[in-house]
């Protein structure tokens, strides 16, 4: 279950926007926030199966932009390249330049990905 | 012209899987392929007007999901990024090893973006 909801959360960070304006924050009470459905349902003065309802069809919707896009997936894939690229800078001694220049490059792109 | 091209190219790269089957078809024979107008409407057996109209709805769809995701923008970002460490790694001596391993992650990389 943990990891569903992770996966749901990530899939939201990069598709959320493409969703309606309730099923954001219906989807980011629930993924990111830590709000029970009772909570979402009270919050919007809807029923609990409709929170559900809405849930279940923001997931449908995200997973189906990854399906096509593949943004999650290269995302990871791209993560585990710059992870080897900053261990391989380990290696380098301390006092070289170029280990903190190029330390701070990689994390500048992965502020971009994050932007 | 040829910049507008260039850019609804790339939008098409990253987002054209979200477009209909016949916009794709339609988007890819003229910013791909480089048919004119009028070779795609005799290839779909419609008017110039109707290729013309497709083409102009799909640019503005790609550009309203490039406008909620960024991701031709963040990807310009990154590939910067990418290139400035290559440039700081032929610093290295010719005979570090180091120099191919961190060259050969970064192709790695590059290849990701363009699966």
């Amino acid at each position: 279950m943990e990891k569903k909801i992770q996966r749901v959360a990530m899939l939201y960070d990069f598709y959320g926007k493409l969703l309606t304006r309730k099923q954001q924050e219906i989807l980011s009470y629930y993924y990111e926030h830590d709000l029970s459905l009772g909570e979402i349902a009270e919050e919007f003065g809807v029923s609990r199966q409709a929170v559900h309802d809405i849930l279940k069809r923001g997931e449908k919707i995200l997973e189906g932009y990854e399906e096509k896009l593949q943004l999650v997936n290269k995302f990871t894939s791209e993560r585990d390249k710059l992870n080897q690229v900053l261990a391989l800078i380990e290696g380098f001694e301390e006092n070289d330049p170029l280990k903190e220049q190029i330390r701070e490059i990689v994390n500048q792109i992965v502020q971009i990905q994050h932007e």
